[in-house]
This record gives C-alpha cells, sequence and structure tokens, in this order.
C-alpha cells in the first residue's frame, strides 16, 4: 500500500480525461473570449457551452450560472452580493452556526458594515430544524443561507423543508453546496433554493473554479467590479482551461453518479470503516449524522489526543486524512462545527475526518482499520490525559 | 503570414516553459497547501516558493504578496480592501478619469457605500498632472489610485513624482501595474507605490491568476473572506499551478527585460508601425504620449470608421488587434478614456489598439502596414460620414 488518500474534501488530483480537455486552451485556443474576432469568439462559445453543460447538471439555465474562482468566492458574492443589492428591504441574515469559513465571516463582515445576523443553532447531528428557522425570520430578514452538507461532519441538512420556510416568508435562500454537488444529486428545484455554491475541488476539477447558482431574477451586487464578463456579474478574463475543467469534471461525476459507481459502494467503504473504528477504539465517537450524510465522508473524535498529531503519524504510515476544514487547520484549537453539535473541547480536539470518492478501493479501508488503531493507542500512551481518565 | 497575433493585452499564449512548469500541480503534487501532512506541506513550500519570487522582481517582500485570481481581483482587494480598513480615517478617495474598469467601478460601489470618489482629469497625452492630485488631496482622503500605464492609450503615468504627493499628504497610494510589470521595469520601492496590481495575462502566464503588493504596514480588508489562506487575507484554495506558472512567466520575462531582448526590439516595430500608420493614413490620430508609453504599444483612432468593423476586417485577413479594453468592448459605444482625452466620440469611434511583445517580428508589422490602409480605405468608402468630410 503505497498511499491511501482519503481527505478528497480537501484536493483531489485533476482527472486525467479532465487535464487532457483543458489542455487546449492554455496555449493553443488562448484568445480572450471578450475579444470581438474569431479567436475571441470561438472560445467564448466554449465558455458558454460549459456554462450550458453546468447549469443542465444542476438543474438550472445557463443565464443562472457565473464562474468564479472558486466555492469560496462564490459563497461570499452569494451573501455579500444579496446583503448589499437587498439593503434597502432589510438588514437581517440567518445563517447556521456550523457553515463554512466563507459564509461565516462574510456574514461577520456584513456585522460590521451594519447588518445583524442570527446565528442558528443546530442539533447534536449538526442538523438545522426548520421550525427553528421560522423562528428566527424576521420581516427585516433578507436572506438565509444554510450549507447543503457539512465538511466536518458530513451531515445532511434538510434543504427542501428550509427552503419551504423560506419561500413562505419570500426570503431569499442560498445553500453552499461545494460538498454535495457532484457527491450526492443536486437538482435547484427540487431543493427550492434561490442560490448555490458550487467546485469542483472533491470531483477532480482543477483548483481555482468555482460557481454560482442564482435564480434569474435574485439581484446581486458583484464582488469583483469591472468589465462585462459574467454579465457585468464577475470582472476579470474568464479562466477559461479551469472552466473546461469544472464542467467536464461535474460531467463525469454526474455519469458515476447516475451508473452507481460512486454511490453504494463508496457508501459501503464508508460505512466499513465507521463500523471498523467503532468496534476497535474504545472512547471514540462518530460526528455527524448516522444516516443523513454524504456517501464518503466517515469522521470521528478520538478523546485524549490531538487530531494534528494523528494525521502526521498517519501519513507517515501513507493515509491521508483531515482534521476537519483545511482552511481553518492552523486558525482554530477547536472547530466551531464540534463545538456546535456539542462536543467537548478536549474530545474536539482528537477530530478526524476521511473523505474518500470513487477512486478509493476498499482495500485502502482495511489498511486505514489496521493503522488507525494502534497509532490512536501510541498517541494515548503518551497523553497525560488519557492516563488520569483511565487511572478515575 | 499565417497569423499576426497584436493583441497581447488582452490574452497570450501560456508559454511552454510556463506550461511545463505548471503541469506537475494538476494531477502529481495535488495536495492542499493547508494540510498538516507532507503532501499539503510540499505544495506550500511551492507557493511560498513563488511568492519570494515574485516578491523579489517588484522588489518587495515575500509577506507582501497575495495571490488573487485576477488583475481585476487584484484591483478591487486594493480599492475596497483600503476603503474599508481605513474607513475611520475618511471616506474620500481620488481616482483618474483612465481607469481600468476594475478601478472605476470599485470606486463607483464605494460611492454606493457612502464614500465620496473625486476623478482626476488628465491631460490630452493621458497623463495625471501631480499638481492637480495635489489640489484634490483632501484631509479625509484615505486612497489614491493612479494606474501605471493604460492599457487603450499606452500612456505611462508618472508614478514617482504622484507617490511623492500621496506621502507628503499621507495618503495610501495604489497602482494598477497590470500593463507595466513585465513590460518594462517595475520596482515598488522606486516607483513609492503601497499597492501595486499585476497580472501576467500579457506574458505568457496562465488566465486566472493575479496578485497584489501591499506595503506590509497597510492594513487591508478582504475581499473574498474565508479560511486562514493568504495570512488570512484572501480566502480559496490556492490556485498552485496558476501561482508557479504567474512566477515563471514573470521569471522569464524580467530574464529578456534583463537581456534586452523585449526592450528595444519592440520598441523598434512600435514605431515602425506608429510611423507607418501615419504615412499611410490621413485623418489618423495616434493617441496617448509619443514616447511615455508601454514599448509594444501603437493606438490609433481614423476618422469616420467603426474600429469594430475594421478589426472584424483585419482579422479576416489574420491581423489580431483591439479597439482597447476587451473588458469593455461590448459594454460602451465609446470609450471613457478616449473621451478623457479630448477625443471626439466621432473619432473615438474607430479606435485600434496593437499591442505587441518578444514573440511579434518586423515582418508582422510590414504585414499590418500592408493591410491596414486598404482596410481603412474599404471601410471609409462605405461611409456616409467620410463621404460628407471629403465633400466638405
Amino acid at each position: 500500500m503505497n498511499r491511501v488518500y482519503m481527505d478528497h474534501a480537501a484536493a483531489t488530483p485533476v482527472r486525467r480525461r479532465v487535464l487532457d480537455a483543458m489542455l487546449p486552451y492554455f496555449d493553443r485556443e488562448f484568445g480572450n473570449p471578450s475579444t470581438v474576432y474569431d479567436m475571441g469568439s470561438k472560445v467564448k462559445q466554449v465558455v458558454e457551452g460549459q456554462r450550458e453543460k453546468v447549469a443542465e447538471l444542476i438543474g438550472a439555465k445557463p443565464g443562472e450560472i457565473i464562474f468564479t474562482s472558486s466555492g469560496a468566492e462564490a459563497n461570499n458574492l452569494a451573501i455579500k452580493g444579496v446583503a448589499f443589492a437587498r439593503q434597502k428591504k432589510g438588514d437581517h441574515l440567518v445563517i447556521s452556526s456550523i457553515e463554512h469559513h466563507s459564509v461565516l465571516n462574510s456574514a461577520r463582515f456584513l456585522e460590521r458594515m451594519g447588518f445583524e445576523v442570527a446565528f442558528l443553532a443546530v442539533d447534536k447531528y449538526g442538523l438545522v430544524e426548520p421550525e427553528r428557522l421560522m423562528e428566527a425570520i424576521r420581516p427585516e430578514t433578507i436572506l438565509v443561507s444554510i450549507m447543503h452538507a457539512n465538511n466536518e461532519i458530513g451531515t445532511i441538512e434538510p434543504i427542501s423543508e428550509i427552503s419551504s420556510v423560506c419561500r413562505e416568508n419570500g426570503v431569499v435562500f442560498h445553500t453552499d453546496g461545494v460538498a454535495t454537488v457532484g457527491n450526492i444529486p443536486v437538482k435547484v428545484d427540487k431543493l427550492g433554493v434561490d442560490l448555490l455554491s458550487l467546485s469542483g475541488v472533491s470531483l477532480g476539477a482543477p483548483k481555482g473554479i468555482g460557481a454560482l447558482y442564482f435564480r434569474d431574477r435574485i439581484r446581486l451586487m458583484p464582488l469583483i467590479h469591472g468589465g462585462i464578463q459574467e454579465r457585468g456579474r464577475r470582472a476579470g478574463t474568464e479562466n477559461v482551461p479551469a472552466i473546461v475543467g469544472l464542467g467536464k469534471a461535474l460531467e463525469l461525476a454526474a455519469e458515476e453518479l447516475a451508473n452507481g459507481v460512486n454511490g453504494s459502494r463508496v457508501r459501503e467503504m464508508r460505512n466499513t470503516l465507521v463500523s471498523g473504528v467503532q468496534e476497535r477504539i474504545e472512547h471514540s465517537k462518530h460526528t455527524g449524522h448516522p444516516e443523513k450524510r454524504l456517501p464518503g465522508h466517515a469522521s470521528f473524535c478520538f478523546e485524549a489526543i490531538e487530531g494534528e498529531a494523528l494525521l502526521f503519524m498517519l501519513s507517515q504510515g501513507g493515509v491521508y486524512a483531515n482534521t476537519g476544514s483545511a482552511c481553518a487547520s492552523k486558525a482554530l484549537k477547536t472547530s466551531p462545527v464540534l463545538a456546535a453539535i456539542g462536543i467537548p473541547p478536549e474530545v474536539a480536539q482528537g477530530s478526524i475526518v476521511f473523505t474518500m470518492n470513487g477512486s478509493n478501493r476498499i482495500e485502502e479501508v482495511e489498511y486505514v482499520l489496521e493503522k488507525l488503531p494502534p497509532a490512536v493507542e501510541r498517541l494515548r500512551s503518551f497523553s497525560p490525559v488519557w492516563k488520569k481518565s483511565m487511572a478515575a
């Protein structure tokens, strides 16, 4: 076993077919899509073709897709773009307390700009309760943002129920679909969302690209002002190769979802990992919802150890996982997501997240189940906390 | 002559050596730089190495460089980032009336947010006069932004003089260096700037990448909020291949600038084109400053024709140029830059811009001088305006 990579939520290698699709647009077809001559208009058509494809895959219209440089940018554009465009209608936003940093910190920025933000509590599985949302919405609420699935604990939120509450109250609803699009079926109409962020980071798309779906009547203040690209909603020369890469990666992911390659097999590997860990490692906690979760997502907290030390030890044995969100790994001692679901800080410190996809194999899961228990045991043998709790 | 490409300000093919440098980071070294294990920290080192290189090339420190997704994003981050961070100190900004749309429209957004913006007039060459800037600065002025060189008329602004005025008045100064970095020597200390935007669009770097230099004491509100990437100043997974591509393209451009490949030869081609056009086409105007201009930049207005029609006709003969700014080509009938230098709208409509670099050859200039006059003549023969003015 050379390398067992189970950190697909943080990064994936660009797939061969994706890179092959991108290559012509670096040097052969390099025109600027905004130029009027054939070299430009040809590339413009390629970009519009990708827009149609991405739109179709999530059940949207091409004019409802804005390409961005990342899922984080799409989240920023959604939150700030709606807030600034609807400022005259109200100054109140509701987000969940387990949103990705790009949503959370966009909301905190808006607080500095005079908006008010309600942070919605979640239950012990990380689920948002629609009744609580109903109570949080006020006449001046202009936007609700609740993620489709959480990247740290894997829980999938009841988006259709949440969107119904928003619709009944006439509030615009955004969901961060970075963890779900391509991994589970996502159709904007079925979910009933007004805006949805996505990226291909976990799908073998290149870095540096994401997209925002916005229902066609939604007004948006641009985040990046300037030229007329993306119909005036996002300035900067279109990143043509990356747009082609995102389109191709989403297309392949959708095919594999449809023919079941990624569905049941990935779910089975995840279940094997979860039950194996629960059997083999005492004082461990499987975080997030047991069933309502991303197919390839397994997350745990092990008492009395440090997640980062565990990651480091595992990586020396060729196993790659994460402590939670790559974006936050050095910023925070304990995760606000784990705090929000009621995990005490001393347990939350021992957090580890495995994210698998169709490229993983069951043998890799078995290898992890071989390596993980002795690593946890070894770290615990160093831990004064562990000795104390064992002595008690 | 297969294709004569003289629209390098709008787009350039990614150079072979640049693409080769990028390729390993798509699939082999794909780790997320924010992860704690070796696969991530190795890639993190690569990103930091590029940051050091870019910093060194413009005479800055690595911690003063933020990678962005484009020059447009760098401009937005500079203008909005400084304005929001310094809001308590004042609410007044000064920009020139010929800034790129990404600066101009960022300033217009700030006007909607309650800031006041002074738009500085320029002379007939597009030069900002430092005395006028002095008059425009008020006690509550927090930021001045004047571009290093204008993309439509090629004029290079007296940045050192402008920065002296700003320094004397304690005002933060940003310059948009997208048109200059890599094309002429740029050192931030010599220019005396506090912030400088750059990209590699004209240098054979990939699309989807840019950078902002900010002097280390300058406070900046992030434009894209979220994780801890770029030391908390720009969220979103680092676009590793594109960062490597930008670094390599800037490195190659600096080498060629140093050994004179791009300097005198490009300037000579430009001069041949300018004098050739002036000799061969009557009622033409060479726009921008005759000497203080970008080496590969030649811009003209031809009376009584439409620039877009001319471009289209030229492209059918294999010659590719631009009407001005690619970002604005479909947005506006006449260019605000040409209006600002006093070109009447009916003349400004016949605008054409050639941007050459070291990949161009003198034979190509001769080819353009062969194709351009009959194209202008042909279009004028269709033009009622032309017939009328000839009859008068």
